[in-house]
């Protein structure tokens, strides 16, 4: 494997506040190893760049502005919503793949996604093999809703969760300082569509005395002994916090909120279930109440980011490059926890084949017998996850985020039509 | 004025990320004071404490307790919506004030809050000057609304739209990185029901590449040129952010969501225009959305508070305290700005009579021309308010707050009901 050919980064899917560390831990990791690895190209605006040949020239981008990347949320050379499903039902634009990076010399294939892009990697992998050309294709995993299997965690996950732990925190002393005359109950609705890792960080906040009820997209909704419950808190506490996951539904699927569009993979675009559960605790309980919807704000938010993940993810994207200069390939770099207390971990690797279109709920005993809050165990879990700040520097009040030239490499193929 | 007694504090309306930091300003500049000043007495719950006698006893609170004020958001002591309107109205009331101050010896009143806290204040002391006994009411600003008359700003209000302005960033650059295949229109929406100061701070990132559009509630709002400029922007930069105010209104008046509840001034109560934005313009133009309510979320933040709004509100704490061993009455101590670059204010001071039942909007002049954004003056008035950090402690990944112990004070008269 002494072969020296370029890389392709590419982001997938929706950003974080620490992707682009990721992205730092790949390119200066790359940039480590000259004698291996020729140049880093990005996909603008993730595998469509591939797809269309619209390659990002990463050498064109100086030291700091790479190492300014660990400091700055979003994706710097742009994503997408674009799945490529089967091989049978894609085989053209897998094709086109190989052809644009057999174009450009690219022997090292670093797609930095979930779940879907796991399996896009995979599937890269393989055909690159029955294609007969030697591709090594590593995922590097992110994702906030921390769904991915085998891994201990997602980078991106441990800020949002940090975001989620402390804004529920601040705003529950809020409204306990109100309760007397004004908000008695205050809803934060927060992602997770399918896992409720998100909302449960909002759980953490128990700790400090505030009575929070949690709504898990893994346990349909209950309608009666929610509000049992909020009325309860509200009895003996004089307020209560709800944390309300946007893929909480009902018993028979349907989600609190929908708000009927689907995105590129099919999915119902969600968002409102807080207002939904505010004014059906108005109506059922007459409590006045406030709530607010987190949406992008949560998962971009880097200012508060957690300084684990922040770590994670850089060590992960580095770790990417340092199997695919070991010959690996079709694999992920996972965390692997080694003890709760103190917090210790490894960085190992999966193969795809593992991990591709597994999705990793919250285990039941992370969650309370009544199906409202997390257990020790989740608290044990969460706790290390969201250790440490790692704070931008900031200028004139805001935070130093880098916006990268992002030169264009040369086009060599015909152009490709996107079906 | 050598007299010796004890000081009454209340927490007013809305909290915010420092008006504990004004409490500690009071309290602490009193404590320097105590041959002049005995104890500091809270109000629980605000004004309500001071109409059902249950004070609070700072002096059992700790220096450490005291100072860990400056970092925690929220009212310590509780705060309330409770408003004593005019003396005829509520005489009862404003007797009961002067009761309860002359049966625990307090000689200062000193009251925290915003518009409707200053016209209270101020009538104390008119009835109390009428009655004979000789109390100091002094009002402490505090808004995240920014719109009291003659102070340059209102603490609680930089923290806010350092929150905000750093919001709209990281959410901006995240839509920016998704715009090609996903979400091209982000909005959030801000408070501020009359005035747009909060919205305006959105503006700021403008400075860094961000095309974004403010709906202002001085503005009523023309859903023509609005859905115009959004789709140009769109078309322009592939993406665009919208703020939002929750006073946002058409020409009619009517706001473009109301939840149909009023709070205990009779303002109507908010939110929910940032979805009705969003639906317009997946409407009208098609194009795909997000959209945030931050609510509480914002005016909690003490994570990411100004450092100068922190300062601030603790000189104005301290310089109330100041200003009644002065032998002052019916005032207010204001930030008086000398320049903007470099940033340069005193602590002045204003008469309640001039303070109370005036709102400051803002001036057309900061508000460009097409009514979708600020001007350079508006930013030169900004910057400086949102400059600093002041980042409270972390422990185990959330920031440090005190909860304090509140302890009652033994209560001497009858018991009192409100209407």
């Amino acid at each position: 494997m002494a072969k020296k050919t370029n890389a392709f980064y590419a982001q997938s899917g929706g950003v974080t506040a620490v992707i682009n560390a990721s992205a730092a831990g790949v390119i200066q990791t790359a940039r480590l190893h000259k004698d291996r690895i020729g140049k880093v190209f990005a996909g603008r605006n993730g595998i469509l760049g591939a797809l269309t040949e619209d390659l990002i020239d990463t050498t064109k981008e100086s030291a700091s502005a790479i190492e300014a990347l660990r400091y700055t949320p979003s994706g710097a050379f742009g994503s997408c919503r674009f799945k490529l499903k089967s091989l049978d039902a894609n085989r053209r634009e897998y094709e086109r793949l190989i052809e644009v990076f057999k174009a450009h010399n690219i022997g090292y294939f670093f797609y930095n996604g979930g779940g879907d892009s796991a399996d896009t990697c995979f599937k890269v992998s393989q055909l690159s093999e029955s294609l007969g050309y030697p591709l090594q294709a590593i995922h590097v995993p992110k994702t906030i809703d921390n769904d991915l299997p085998i891994t201990d965690c997602c980078p991106g996950f441990g800020s949002v969760a940090k975001y989620v732990a402390v804004s529920t925190l601040e705003a529950s002393f809020d409204v306990r300082s109100m309760c007397s005359t004004s908000t008695k109950v205050f809803v934060v609705e927060v992602m997770g569509r399918h896992a409720g890792w998100i909302a449960a960080a909002g759980g953490l906040v128990e700790d400090h005395g505030i009575p929070v009820v949690i709504l898990f997209p893994e346990i349909p909704f209950d309608q009666k002994k929610f509000l049992t419950l909020v009325d309860k808190h509200v009895k003996t506490h004089g307020y209560c916090t709800v944390v309300v996951s946007e893929g909480c539904h009902n018993a028979d699927g349907s989600f609190l909120a929908e708000q009927g569009s689907r995105d590129a993979f099919g999915h119902a675009q969600l968002g409102g279930a807080a207002p939904v559960v505010a004014n059906m605790i108005k109506h059922a309980l007459g409590h006045k109440f406030h709530w607010a919807v987190a949406d992008y704000l949560q998962r971009a938010a880097r200012h508060i980011a957690s300084k684990t993940d922040v770590k994670q993810a850089y060590e992960l994207g580095q770790k990417a490059v340092e199997l695919a200069l070991k010959g690996h390939n079709a694999v992920m770099p996972t965390v692997d926890r080694i003890s709760d207390t103190p917090y210790k971990y490894r960085i190992g690797m999966a193969p795809l084949a593992k991990v591709a279109n597994v999705e990793k709920f919250m285990p039941r005993d992370f969650i309370t017998k009544d199906g409202f809050g997390i257990t020790d165990k989740c608290k044990r879990y969460l706790r290390p996850l969201i250790q440490g700040e790692d704070p931008p520097k900031f200028k004139d009040g805001l935070p130093v985020y880098v916006t990268l030239k992002n030169v264009a490499v040369a086009k060599k193929l015909p152009a490709f039509s996107l079906k």
